[in-house]
């Protein structure tokens, strides 16, 4: 922080931290919006317990504070949920495996900084709507792929929440009842056809059943190792098994993003998250599927693309929350 | 109108206004809010076309007018869609069979009084937010199951109408991939599952494959007169057939319920519309299977309620929207 800034009343940064599954990424975000400058990388290992990952995000959150002009005023936190923001407590996080962490007081107290917290695939639609993809649209529902399918509503700018901040579990929806095993114990929910890990298991499942009629490049892998990143880039580069499996994983995320469509009407959908910034090839089958399922008229009102900022939005949203909490609009 | 009151600064009543496929229900509310008063009931005759009906109402809208004390101030209006609220059109509406309708301007030359449309099952939802069971929710979601399966969802106190007017098309919203046939032309929606319809044809289609153990009271009936009210109430009375077909439609149902539990994570759910009027019985099977099938925490958070005035919530909500379009809060 320079130290010829002091006025609370001119506060100028916000630190954004995205709290992922596997990586962490932290930047500095103008208070009163703009790109994110000095973005760093780092690794959650949450397996090491929250208080060794909320000491390795303090020591980015300070690195980055210290190489900006100005003012650091607070931190933004996105965090894979479910969470209770009222008291920025973490409750309960399957991919991190963390319970009951109060995550907004520990990375105050290691920061000195106020923080707040918010869900994760909410962050990156807040900041799709903020500075990307959706900017100034009425109802923005972004969608993450990656370990899961996450999702986060923005209604005239602001998260929708919900009545116990569980709302955007589009991973949950179910498509098609009495359908494939999802990790959450039910049948059916688009989550189980259209995540990371489904659609490298389709692969896998595919190789064992022969389903093409060409020899597929991921053949030569070992099954366990392959990737839903494998499998974007061998469809990408042609290879038939590849293709009729994304294409599956399409259409079945097609049916939910249907129904979104349907019940809600958006004006701007943006599709993020490791799977998709991998297969860019996904938004073709992913758009055919969507104008095949829902009214054309709410079809023709929404706006289907890929994210402006896959890498960022998530940080940057989670600092929009900031700004939010601080009371200014966006 | 009495004759003592004059001031427009003065308003005192709306007439609400229902336009269903068979009925038209039209009552005096109280611009203050409160319960409808000189509620009056007739026919829509909607093949008769859209003039002959506006007449129709017309001239009930002047019965209730004159039998109130105190001057009306407005006419608001709940119609099937999809419509152009800005342009108080109705575009389509295969329930009426009316296309490109400029109802409001009909309704308004027809009464000499400002007139509103919007959408019947989000004047539903808003009337059992205003005046019902779901009064000051945050997030209201109110689903009206009749010849199909409609919804509305209030926020804040607001109807969300989307980008296009087209929200709350639940009916339409895909819990099967590939499954049973929709009146819309794709497969496994709701509501080909779960609308009045749908359940009378569920009953012959099991009367003729003889499902049931015992033989049904619906088996002495002509199949093609059976209808979902016949259905709720040999459910009701125990009828082991018609409990059966209940059962899977009230399924069907929640996971559609358990999908905007999952999406949206409303406070309120008010169930609504002729068969549900029919069948409270349907409630308990929908509760059982929305517990089952989403987030404990979320349904925990949400009221799973009948509509608390199923047959007069859609004038009142038709109201609500009156009072609202003249800048006032609910």
């Amino acid at each position: 922080m320079s130290a010829g800034r002091s006025r609370p009343a001119d506060p100028e940064w916000i630190v954004g931290v995205d709290v992922g599954g596997t990586n962490l990424r932290v930047g500095a975000i103008p208070f009163a919006g703009g790109a994110p400058v000095e973005v760093m990388h780092g690794k959650t290992r949450a397996q090491e317990g929250a208080k060794a990952t909320v000491r390795r995000i303090g020591a980015m959150v300070r690195k980055v504070a210290a190489r900006v002009e100005g003012e650091v005023v607070g931190v933004g936190v996105g965090v894979p949920g479910p969470l209770d923001r009222k008291r920025a407590m973490v409750l309960e996080t399957p991919n991190l495996g963390w319970r009951n962490v109060p995550l907004g007081s520990m990375i105050a107290d290691e920061t000195k900084l106020p923080a707040v917290i918010d869900n994760d695939a909410a962050c990156f639609a807040l900041g799709e709507w903020w500075m990307g993809a959706g900017q100034r649209a009425e109802c923005l529902v972004g969608v993450t792929l990656g370990t899961g399918v996450g999702s986060g509503i923005v209604l005239g700018g602001r998260i929708h929440h919900g009545a116990s901040d569980a709302a955007g579990e589009l991973g949950h929806t179910v498509v098609a009842v009495g359908g494939r095993r999802c990790g959450c114990g039910r049948r059916g929910c688009v989550e189980a056809y259209a995540s990371g890990p489904a659609i490298a298991g389709r692969a896998r499942e595919a190789l064992a059943e022969g389903i093409a009629v060409a020899p597929s490049v991921l053949g030569r892998r070992d099954p366990g190792a392959i990737t839903a990143r494998d499998v974007c880039a061998a469809a990408a580069a042609g290879d038939e098994l590849a293709r009729i499996v994304v294409q599956r994983a399409a259409d079945m995320l097609a049916v939910a993003l249907a129904n979104v469509i349907h019940l809600l009407n958006p004006d701007v959908l943006v599709i993020g998250g490791g799977v998709a910034a991998a297969g860019r090839f996904l938004m073709g089958p992913l758009r055919t599927g969507v104008e095949r399922r829902a009214f054309a008229s709410a079809v023709r009102a929404c706006r289907l693309v890929p994210a402006a900022f896959p890498e960022t939005s998530g940080m940057v949203g989670a600092a929009a929350v900031f700004r939010q909490a601080t009371g200014a609009a966006l």
